[in-house]
């Protein structure tokens, strides 16, 4: 059995991953007449095709069952996919590098503040949203476009990965 | 002098200038197992070149002193903006259709809820970002590229427009 250590979300860890958005340690710029900081670029849009269209939607997720199970993850092989939470809520992440399947020894959890968001880059192998609250909305920006944008992989029945977001707290791993 | 009613901000009436990004009275699917609902394309992206990025920044804005003279609008020429609240705070909205210049008579007000994010269509003219509270934080997807993409119509020093949002409670107008 694998559990995952839970870590705080930031730029650097996630960085293999995608991009965090956030304005804490980012770089800004003044507008308007000086009176708003435009914290610019902290994620791109990845799109494959010409005909592409980059979509703003929003997710309204229930809370799973702690501890989770991790039994499939999901990648995007045509685009980004960015979650920005809407009611500053904390959320989780799961996670493992581009690549033909996930590897089991690379998958990794975070635990994203209410005020950090995700940009999953094209590929990222990345566990559907995992609330913490009884509910949650996300902004999503994703990709629109002809082709099967959605791939799925399930472990194996033996392989168990579980999450444990107390673990956030006290570190703990095995 | 022009005082603006504050009209509360709805799909059908921002439909000249853009989308109303929000989950009341939009549709939705059912993905992730049936844990998540998608509100989904409530907004696309526009952009104007092949070489162009839709990018994701933050704004942090300062509140203006009410009542508030509109003395200019901008515009952008080669792509959409669209804002999302970031912490659930109301804010104000002034537009004009897309345009050489913006009608004065066609010059309009909103107020959004917490709930609600715009998205401008390329070219629609738009006042800066006018937040209700000392503070507030919105997601901005917009574009990014080669040449510009921001045009600033100031009004002639005669023209007074006023913004007043109290008059969002009273429906005043004049």
């Amino acid at each position: 059995m694998l559990v995952l250590k839970v870590q705080p979300l930031s730029k650097a860890a996630f960085a293999p991953f995608g991009d965090v958005i956030e304005t804490a340690d980012s770089d800004f710029f003044m507008i308007n007449n000086n009176n708003t900081q435009r914290f610019h670029r902290l994620a791109q849009v990845e799109l494959s095709d010409a005909s592409d269209k980059a979509i703003i939607s929003i997710f309204r997720a229930k809370s799973l069952t702690m501890p989770l199970q991790v039994k499939m993850l999901e990648r995007h092989p045509k685009g980004s996919q960015a979650f920005m939470p809407l009611k500053g809520q904390p959320f989780l992440i799961v996670v493992a590098p581009a690549g033909p399947e996930p590897e089991l020894d690379q998958v990794q959890a975070f635990i994203a503040t209410g005020e950090q968001g995700i940009n999953y880059h094209l590929g990222t192998w990345h566990h559907p949203i995992l609330c913490c609250a009884a509910s949650d909305d996300f902004l999503v920006v994703d990709r629109a476009g002809d082709g099967n944008n959605c791939d799925e992989y399930y472990f194996a029945e033996g392989v168990q990965i579980m999450l444990d977001p107390q673990l956030a707290l006290s570190g703990s791993s095995s």
